[in-house]
């Protein structure tokens, strides 16, 4: 058997998640079944590096499944073409057996876009969260900052969360403005991210900077680990798996 | 009754395009199911200005109705919240009773969107025809200039089309090229278009862009009236009715 890794792309908003679930459409669960097909029936399973929940995109996410050695651009081919139109297949490569997707030590790069024009976009409904409400820039550039390092993001996740160790690192975290589309991008580098940490992120920033909480709260929700001090968790929608590098 | 005027603004994905049909989800047939539960259940029809087909998306169509007076910003969020996702309504306002969508003389601007990235981009699937190979501006900004002006454009219509005089007039067509998204914009600002005009005419120009057909071929086809030596009619997917503004 030969271990492959792939970068896919896919369109999150026709699926339940990437993870397999009974009775929902994963992103999992079809690229199994292509797998399968390529495969005479025998049954494939692939490793995902994140799993992203319902409604999230990726242009970067890495999987990596096992397979009796074939041509790998006819076999990336053949998955992009078979696979369903909201998955495509950006690369495919030999690895070697110790390679894991998710185990193997990377770096996360999440963008979350905020559509704040108006009127409404529906062409934007499944890709951004929409916020017609006024937004200062300056104090969720500032507040943003604070979350750069290496910091306990349990005030930032879920809570509930059976994970021990909330310790993460965030090596960029900024924000930019698309002035012809009227997005603010929030993008996020790190080692690794809690449950929902980045649209909880976001929601707090965005209630810094429409004024309804101080700069500083930033840096009391990281200090007292206290999920009921940040914003709301924003829909899925917005979020987008950019990329994955792995350390070699 | 008063007579109202709307913009809408949809996302033609789901849509069988405008125009009620049998059997088919259409634009027309949810606007007047809304308007209609508005209504203590009363039939509403009504017209658009453009009859834009299956996949073709909206920022800018205009539509009319009559109903009973009321508060016309309370209707417009009515029909904005109780409408589906896919259509939002931009603008409400009362107008005269001479006032009709589709027969008041107007200006259409239509915009075709080409993603020429690489790779394919899944969130944009429904938004763009994705086009992966080469492409020379050049010859497409010299040849877009020659369908500017007064002609009859039969041949860029799909053949078999009912309608009589096919001399339309071309204020504007221009091509904008979005290097941060690496898409190609054709834009079209004319006094009326004929049924697949525009997604005939784009065809064309990637053709040209392509190297395929010489900058010549739309005089060409403009002086025989010949479909047949146009480029091929490109799904409806790219394609925007954009803004739609009235002679007063």
């Amino acid at each position: 058997m030969t271990r492959y890794k792939a970068i896919i792309s896919y369109d999150g908003s026709q699926f339940s998640g990437f993870q397999r679930q009974t009775n929902a459409r994963t992103i999992q669960e079809e690229i199994e079944k292509t797998l399968s097909k390529l495969s005479n029936g025998q049954v494939v399973t692939i490793q995902g590096a994140g799993r992203t929940d319902a409604g999230v995109h990726a242009y970067g996410q890495v999987i990596h499944f096992d397979l009796k050695k074939r041509d790998v651009e006819k076999l990336r081919f053949a998955l992009d073409t078979q696979s369903p139109d909201d998955i495509d297949f950006v690369s495919l490569e030999e690895v070697s057996d110790q390679f894991h997707a998710r185990y193997c030590k990377h770096l996360k790069t999440y963008e979350f876009l905020v559509d704040v024009g108006r009127p409404k976009n529906p062409m934007m409904r499944h890709y951004a969260t929409h916020y017609p409400f006024p937004l200062k820039l300056e104090p969720m550039e500032e507040a943003i900052k604070y979350l750069i390092g290496t910091h306990d993001f349990t005030g930032f996740t879920a809570s509930g969360t059976t994970i021990e160790n909330k310790v993460r690192t965030l090596l960029r975290a900024d924000i930019t403005f698309d002035t012809d589309r009227n997005f603010i991008i929030f993008t996020f580098t790190g080692n690794g991210f809690l449950y929902k940490q980045v649209r909880n992120m976001v929601g707090t920033l965005l209630k810094i900077g429409n004024g309804r909480m101080p700069v500083e709260q930033v840096k009391l929700i990281l200090k007292e680990k206290n999920r009921q001090l940040a914003g709301p968790t924003l829909a899925g929608n917005g979020l987008y798996l950019k990329e994955i590098i792995y350390e070699d």
